[in-house]
């Protein structure tokens, strides 16, 4: 043989080698791994309904196969990544920054708003039916700075803040058994986004880091920013022009807005997250996925999702449930772990 | 040996052959394959600039090395991928469903702005500082139906519309050295994205299909849908609510509402471009590399882009080129060929 010859000819060979025993490890992950992936969950229906799912899109010979480029999951944040309790951590960052300024402006801490929050006032926060006092405090905290600077307020906040209830850092409280789902779907060429009420900006900040999402799938509240050159040089400055409130019916809309197109999973806790249940699993032309994370654990976590006056709160979605067959977590009984050590 | 112990031996052996017989592959290469992969260029300056980019922020031991999550290429889409002339196509796609429509409907057909579209009366729709005429051209072909019927009827059009100048369909007549572009950045770890004024839901349609980007990187004008039950199927409707405007100074905005961060490549072809080649260059932390695509060939395509009225004018970002180190594709001397066969 030529050299040319020799080398395509052990290329070839070479290559079916490797396709050869990675086949047989496919074969060995698919009887095990996806057990070994989602470890800190107990053998509970929902984990073995998500495996058999997820061998079904994947496998090319299964009449549910779907193309790579389709396989997308979203997941709300706030009570489906990690806790949102005593506040959802978005609100614990701007009450902390509105005490700190308090503390060094005396004209600041005046503003009625402002003592609503240093006296944690919640109920005058979300008087009214737009919560204004809550929209002002927003607006004091995630407007009229430039993004680089947003983030720098974050990036510093989420390094040191502390929880009230577990004493870590906000960002080490993750659920466990969800990163392990994000880690179980990416591995089966899912791409996994955030579609969260949360505000993307704070969410873009950490992302990436904590749950292995880069900004550009991390969908949530925004405003549009304003473009400026200062000194020559580009600016995007954070205002509330065309606020998008990326709860409930404006989670499908964010979706389509930045996807534009149907996910086949779809992880939430609460009502706010019905609307992206329905849009994910009713009608889809495509087999689909959908879970709801219900808090029934008040010793490792929180129980407060029955409360009808909870933020949180999970009734219509918990209902329809069994209709639409979406998985109900038990996360007292389907959790073996609720974070990492 | 027992056959576990083989089953390993010719694993690694077989991944190192695998590996060596690859690493041949890439340094051929560095060498030849990126000027095989933009065939269709000259061998210009912007070629060689671009060629010399990319291996730069790819090369691990170089202080320009970007990681590959970073690699975000933006391009606006019409006169930068595709022709703009005579009209940008998206209003060929809007005015034949307005003519359509009057064919068979006497009482929209007496509309003023109707009867402007067929009487190709463009000053009439673009009059006035909002284009009124034109929004309602718009509105009536871009909303009020569901995402789906909107799809289809783009899907439709697309399928069977023709070019008057060339002959041919539409989506026949992307710039091949531009496809080029986005394959070779591609093949680079780059993640590529169109940044239109164009509506992302127009583009989404075809985008994937015709330049191998899927529907999340198409970041373009639009408004809110509004999510709706209609016999308990979730249905999304096309409004003109939060009308977003993706040109000019929108551009960055769309970019951070988009990814959340900034790219390090763009191409443009006019001043409502330059915002997007400022943000992606000038102050960026990372390398960048910004080019515009100037329009000088009239026998093959069109020469229009330094008319003070053209609608794709480039006069501000032609001017500010040099300054900024842009690189200006000259079409006529620098594109071998324009089209594919």
């Amino acid at each position: 043989m030529s050299t040319s010859i020799f080398r395509a000819a052990s290329f070839v060979f070479a290559c079916c080698l490797v396709a050869l025993l990675m086949a047989q490890d496919t074969m060995a992950q698919l009887d095990g791994s996806a057990t070994e992936a989602l470890k800190s969950w107990n053998d509970c229906a929902t984990k073995q309904a998500l495996i058999a799912f997820v061998q079904r899109v994947c496998d090319p010979k299964s009449s549910d196969f779907v193309p790579e480029p389709e396989r997308l999951a979203v997941f709300d944040n706030d009570g489906t990544l990690w806790p949102e309790n005593p506040v959802p951590f978005q609100l614990a960052y701007a009450f902390d920054v509105v005490s700190k300024r308090a503390a060094n402006d005396a004209e600041f801490a005046k503003h009625p708003m402002v003592q609503a929050v240093l006296k944690k006032d919640i109920p005058t926060l979300l008087a009214g039916d737009r919560h204004e006092g809550l929209l002002q405090v927003i607006a004091m905290t995630h407007a009229g700075m430039s993004v680089e600077e947003f983030q720098k307020s974050v990036s510093a906040w989420i390094s040191q803040a502390i929880h009230p209830k577990y004493n870590k850092r906000y960002d080490q409280l993750t659920y466990l058994p969800m990163q392990e789902v994000l880690g179980y779907l990416r591995a089966n060429g899912f791409k996994t986004y955030i579609v969260s009420g949360g505000g993307a900006d704070f969410m873009r900040v950490w992302s990436e880091r904590v749950y292995g999402i880069p900004p550009e799938q991390v969908i949530g509240s925004s405003a549009k920013t304003k473009f400026e050159l200062r000194d020559g040089k580009p600016v995007l400055i954070k205002t509330l022009d065309q606020l998008f409130v990326d709860d409930k019916a404006g989670k499908p809309v964010g979706i389509h807005q930045s996807i534009g197109r149907r996910p086949i999973v779809c992880f939430g806790n609460s009502d706010g997250d019905l609307a992206m249940l329905q849009y994910t699993t009713i009608g889809n032309p495509r087999p689909s996925f959908g879970a709801i994370v219900h808090h029934t654990d008040e010793v490792r976590e929180y129980l407060y999702d029955s409360a009808p006056k909870s933020s949180g709160k999970l009734i219509e979605a918990l209902a329809e449930a069994p209709k639409q067959g979406w998985h109900v977590i038990d996360m007292k009984l389907d959790w073996a772990k609720v974070y990492s050590e």
